[in-house]
């Protein structure tokens, strides 16, 4: 059976394992510690650090594929790789997409993606340009590194805008702008791509966030139009194709009215990997993200993304401010004893305020009894005690 | 988080640690050899012989509770370690009903459940006497240590019968004798059970043996009246509530013909863990037998049990008589080709004639056609050809 050796040792690469397992296969996992979310349930871990080529090579030995649960290994490594042969997957240069904010933009503008009006800002000028150009409504991001809201800023005047980005570009920090976009919400759509070309879609699903970070997850995106839900999906999966994404590829995307009032889809973000917006598929679709990130960068047949209920929500377990006493498994207990169908998931992560230790997910009927199901439990679980009602 | 030890390094204890990791726990598994199916995908292996108290310590030390893949584990060895504090789930008071048939068949027709005629047999005179008392229609039984055909007899003469059982006495096997029934299908009723006495019953199912072994399942059993579902459900709970079994009990079952033609039960075996007629729950139920096994010995409220599809049916992939050439990963892109819905769970395990390596789920609407998407998977998969139409 063929190796998958995955850069890194988050949640991602654990439920990466959970899937491999069945599969009857053996994930080799490059761990920055031993006791890390996904080196705690692996038998074949490598310890070392995914910014050093000779770590990347102790990874990749004997393997057949290398793939990533996050998308910080240098460029410039995973050419060399390739230059010795190594089976890389997703590629560098679908990956930069993921890595630079506006590489990603600049390319998806050619494709006649729908993104907001950007620009590079390399001075403070560039800045204040732009500034003019979009009347204000500005949001600055760093081009690399930024996730769960972090690298992404929204000053409320041109002074402070000139000032942040004179500090920013001083400290080195590459930067781009777009227009801020009046958002009516989130949503997101997963495609997996095989590298013969194989694409498969799951359905569009709405996303809300809390403090820049994935709070839940609700599939299909509710009162979604069929038009719209069919032609995000296929917008996905000619982004995957055009720039030749293989494994699972995350389009997150803001849903506008236009001046017609009418929706309308705007780009935001790309992953090139599972996604925090995909776990639902694990106990709400036939093939969970997981198994198909795994089928697809070893280049198997994809697998089907049919729903096995009406709706599913994803509630994220974040570490609250203060720990509960209560110990973790009792927490649980209680949970499944208001929920039995709660399908819990975490992450072998110690407590810390706003860390994604874990998530809930729930197939119903009902979007909103499913909701407030999930997102109770999910509650619940750093909390020790239920949501207020409402 | 609690730490589950398992005792036993089969595809059963590898399924343990699938669920595991999701629920964010930490499975221990006491293994007989470092590339054995469980051991394989396990951080924590502590290798040793089940036989030995040694060992059994070893497995069990800063452990939460100790479980089991298999009923072999010596008894004495049990009660010892829970003389001495351990948490063993299910306890060695439950676990004897399905080590020893005898003593099963006893403690089940106190309960009043349905067994057929039986007898101890400690004499070739006692085999003679039970042979006359049910006309011939006699299957004799190692009372200890039989699975998947092996330690089952079915002479058919009373010189026959003689004659093995002189033998196998002679030899130190401790036997018994059940009528042989005039089965018209097998049928398999599973339920879990917590220390503090929930139980929770999925669908029963109707499960096909070929050679002794299960070859496939399908949930919920076909044609079976509601009434009879609930009643064999409830003939589950209540044995798995009197013997005091705690994790997953599977009662098999035969389905027979009463002397009005109308359906009747007899219990077949009891085992005491997850079992291969409960496989499909992987992927059609809210709940998965291992899951429910892993919250059922750690005393958590047990998950729900309801199914996500009208059927799921399980195809067991079993070894052919010769290795395919093939390589696996190519079979099991050839079957994913024909059904990107196959659910592929393989084991670890290299070939050999007629060994479990792995089974299919399916899911789907219609009896007929999930089942021959099942089992044509499951077939190419070992004998990378489709079976003959038909």
């Amino acid at each position: 059976m063929p190796v998958v050796a995955v850069i890194g040792d988050g949640q991602l690469a654990r439920m990466m394992q959970t899937a491999a397992i069945e599969l009857g296969q053996s994930l080799r996992v490059l761990a920055g510690a031993e006791d890390s979310s996904a080196a705690q349930v692996a038998a074949d871990v490598v310890l070392g650090d995914y910014t050093n080529i000779d770590d990347l090579h102790r990874a990749i030995e004997g393997a057949d594929v290398m793939t990533f649960d996050h998308e910080h290994v240098p460029t410039e490594h995973l050419h060399q790789l390739i230059a010795e042969g190594v089976n890389v997957q997703p590629g560098p240069d679908a990956l930069v997409n993921a890595q630079d904010k506006l590489v990603m933009r600049k390319r998806l503008r050619e494709l006649g993606a729908p993104v907001p009006p950007f620009a590079a800002i390399e001075s403070v000028e560039d800045a204040e340009g732009f500034f003019d150009a979009v009347n204000g409504q500005v949001c600055l991001k760093a081009r690399r590194g930024g996730y769960d809201g972090k690298g992404v800023w929204f000053p409320d005047t041109k002074e402070d805008l000139a000032q942040l980005v004179g500090e920013l570009l001083e400290a080195g920090t590459s930067l781009m702008a777009e227009k801020k976009v009046a958002l009516s919400r989130e949503l997101s759509a997963m495609v997996a791509r095989t590298p013969s070309g194989e694409t498969k879609a799951w359905p569009v699903v709405e996303s809300v966030q809390e403090n820049g970070v994935c709070a839940q997850a609700i599939a299909p995106a509710p009162s979604l139009s069929a038009e719209l839900q069919e032609s995000t999906r296929g917008l996905a999966q000619r982004i995957a194709t055009e720039l030749g994404v293989t494994g699972v590829l995350a389009v997150e995307l803001f849903e506008t009215r236009d001046d017609n009032g009418q929706p309308e889809i705007f780009v935001n973000e790309l992953a090139m990997r599972p996604h925090n917006t995909g776990h639902w598929t694990q106990d709400g679709c036939v093939t969970s993200q997981f198994e198909q990130h795994l089928r697809a960068v070893l280049d198997y047949p994809l697998g089907s993304t049919e729903t096995l209920a009406e709706v599913t929500v994803m509630g994220n377990v974040l570490g609250a401010d203060v720990d509960p006493g209560m110990p973790m498994a009792t927490r649980m207990a209680e949970v499944w004893r208001k929920y039995p169908e709660a399908k819990i998931h975490l992450y072998g992560k110690g407590h810390r305020p706003g860390r994604k230790i874990g998530h809930v997910n729930m197939v119903g009927s009902d979007v909103e009894a499913t909701r407030e199901a999930a997102l109770a439990s999910a509650y619940f679980l750093v909390h020790a005690e239920w949501p207020a009602e409402g």
